[in-house]
């Protein structure tokens, strides 16, 4: 294989989690190492950016910032959630990727890196592809990450192993708050966590669950149909033993017609508006409703994938190496692949990292094994608890400044624009 | 002063905080070296367990949970919403104090320390009162609590400061989050936070302000009445300039007639049935529909105040003081006082404990000084931020087990019954 010598260009997608700028201070470190990488440039908010030449010269970056990406949370290029749709915007995606690639001749990108979910990975993949029929020589790698742990053929992924452990830490000490303020009247608690089609987040709350008495009490995966006669049997019977109950929900939780329960449509305001609310209050009103139980709810929202304060060392660690993996393998010579990780064993937990062809990872979802749930559906079982918990192994303790977390951010030096801006013509596709 | 030998009891009441662990271990750490105090006990729920003679044996505990209890969140004692009011229940209230201090006798409680917010301070002021009514001689003392940071005459209240570092540390975190995602179609975020009537835990996320654009960006207090437009208009104006608003608010927040705005009446069901939700659902509700962005919202309940995983280290330190001082005083021969925190300078911080009158707390509730506030109402001042930035120094790293918090519990060793179970009469007030 001969070296490929030329620029690098990485950039993020998607959700962002505390663990994704540890993957990116993964390739630039890494970067810095092989001689064929001559500049580093990071694109600004994903494919967005790139397709306006909006670049960043990461070498203008001091290596304390690049170090501090690692305990940093959210997306330091930022992000976006742009989508090249051949299938439903075929005129638009071909103008997209032509754009691209004049944007990578123009700045003679030969390595480009993609970290992000399941349609990052897609749109790598379609650069990949693209590059190939061109016969624009580049090498392409995704970098994993979602905190929804749903993508295929790596034993987890970056970022989640970050928000189970504040998740579980949360559920823990909610749950002690609640159960200390339990008197004979009986009180309920209700947390809402993300996970819209995958319940791998609120699952990882069994880790808070070291007791059989422990909460969380009930578990409600979207993979699961809701029923509520059960729901409510199980919640009077835990609180009917304990005097509480505490319950998790993923934010997606469905009837058994796959309609979400906090997005039921009969919640109008007086005015006939629809009312905004989610699965736990809905939940809660149910609960209060039929049970006359207190209950108060708890939604986490952003701040579980952005609480890089009480981030999973083993998480952070990991999504480091997969951005190194993936700049070895791309110097090495290799394109169209994702980083993974690769347990190898669970007792002691060790891991190494691995490929994957993206074409086997674009728009694949992963769910939970149905036989890592309890047959009742309410809470995930030893299974998946051996798989969960050495991921949430380790703390990183953020420097503080004042008392409060001290992150980094990029200082965004620009590289010069070479190109004429995109046109009015493109401008819908931009916005 | 003569010297009172006896036996001191010790309980918990209102919302628990993550301090009020650490100043009832500041209570039971000083007893241990007062030789007039022969046997430490518990009660379990407050004033609610001690009339159901339900005590426990501290001295059976192990010497590593009373350390531990510095970085354990909730009440180990359990905590109760119980309130002996002589004016709408006088008879209810004359039942309760005779049995408390049957219990009291029974038990040679010459000690009595009473850990909570301000109906708490107002039970302990009406015990204190009944014992020099009753000739019996008995010490008593309240320890200050709550993440309101309500209480008055003291320079703020034990759990505040932590409650501010967690909120404070989200909504940067949150920000982070939210702007690293935000592109030309703008996004909001509100958070909603604790705070029914007093904005204090509201305005202390201030402290994740480090520069003029940094979030929060505007923070609604219950003190100031909502006004609709001026908000629209500053999101609006936010999201212009950043592209992303990120908007705090109490979940007291009321309009000029006082309605609070999360407990709008109009919103139910299609089956006339109130629908839950709260303060920073309804706002999204207005941004979404009055501006047309993306809004999300976080709603930390209880998780705020249960946070001990990232405590503040001064609040803790204080909290445990206010125990310290309390038992020296009671020791010294004062009753009828609860300990305060006495702040002696700013820069750099230092502070004492102090004690105030009972009387003088109860029932009297502290709210921010309106010119620690912005005139247009929307962020507290430096007046403000040099009183709050010290409160949320240092941090404690509680232990780890598996990667989650390993906090301790009681063992909860009975004292042995000596009274006769309180009867039929008296079981709808325990309920």
């Amino acid at each position: 294989m001969s070296e490929l010598v030329g620029n690098l260009l990485v950039a993020q997608s998607g959700g962002p989690t505390c663990a994704i700028n540890a993957s990116i201070a993964g390739v630039i470190t890494e970067a810095g190492r092989h001689e064929c990488i001559e500049e580093i440039y990071g694109g600004l908010n994903g494919i967005l950016g790139i397709l306006n030449e909006d670049l960043i010269d990461i070498n203008e970056e001091k290596r304390k910032t690049i170090e501090g990406l690692k305990y940093t949370p959210a997306a330091a290029l930022g992000t976006c959630r742009y989508k090249i749709d051949f299938k439903k915007k075929p005129e638009n995606a071909a103008r997209d990727m032509n754009r691209l690639f004049e944007v990578f001749a123009a700045h003679n990108i030969r390595y480009f890196f993609y970290a992000g979910g399941n349609d990052s990975q897609d749109t790598a993949h379609k650069i990949h592809e693209e590059a190939q029929k061109r016969g624009y020589e580049m090498r392409v790698m995704g970098v994993p990450k979602t905190i929804d742990n749903d993508l295929p053929h790596t034993d987890h992924c970056p970022g989640y192993g970050s928000v189970i452990k504040y998740n579980a830490t949360t559920v823990m000490e909610v749950a002690m708050d609640v159960g200390s303020m339990a008197t004979d009247g009986g009180a309920c608690c209700i947390i809402e966590v993300m996970g819209r089609s995958a319940g791998w987040i609120a699952a990882g709350t069994i880790l808070a669950k070291r007791t059989e008495d422990d909460a969380p009490h009930i578990i409600l995966l979207p993979e699961i149909p809701f029923d509520e006669s059960a729901f409510l049997a199980r919640v009077k019977e835990v609180v009917g033993r304990l005097k509480y109950c505490v319950v998790v929900v993923g934010e997606g939780l469905k009837n058994a017609a796959g309609e979400e329960i906090g997005a039921d449509k009969t919640r109008v305001d007086a005015f006939g508006h629809p009312v905004l609310s989610g699965a736990a209050d809905r939940l809660a009103e149910i609960v209060q409703g039929k049970l006359n139980t207190k209950t108060r709810t708890v939604k986490l929202g952003y701040a579980q994938r952005a609480a890089a304060h009480y981030a999973s060392k083993t998480d952070i660690e990991e999504s480091f190496a997969t951005g190194v993996t993936a700049v070895r393998a791309a110097s090495g010579g290799q394109s169209g692949f994702m980083a993974t990780i690769v347990r190898t064993s669970s007792h002691p937990y060790q891991w190494t990292t691995g490929l994957r062809p993206l074409g086997d990872i674009a728009n694949v979802e992963h769910f939970i094994p149905r036989d890592w749930i309890s047959a009742d559906g309410f809470l995930p079982n030893e299974k998946f608890v051996e798989y969960a918990r050495p991921l949430v192994e380790g703390e990183l303790n953020p420097p503080t400044e004042g008392g409060l977390p001290k992150y980094v951010g990029f200082e965004k030096v620009r590289v010069e624009k070479k190109l004429t801006p995109r046109g009015n013509g493109t401008g819908a596709a931009v916005k």
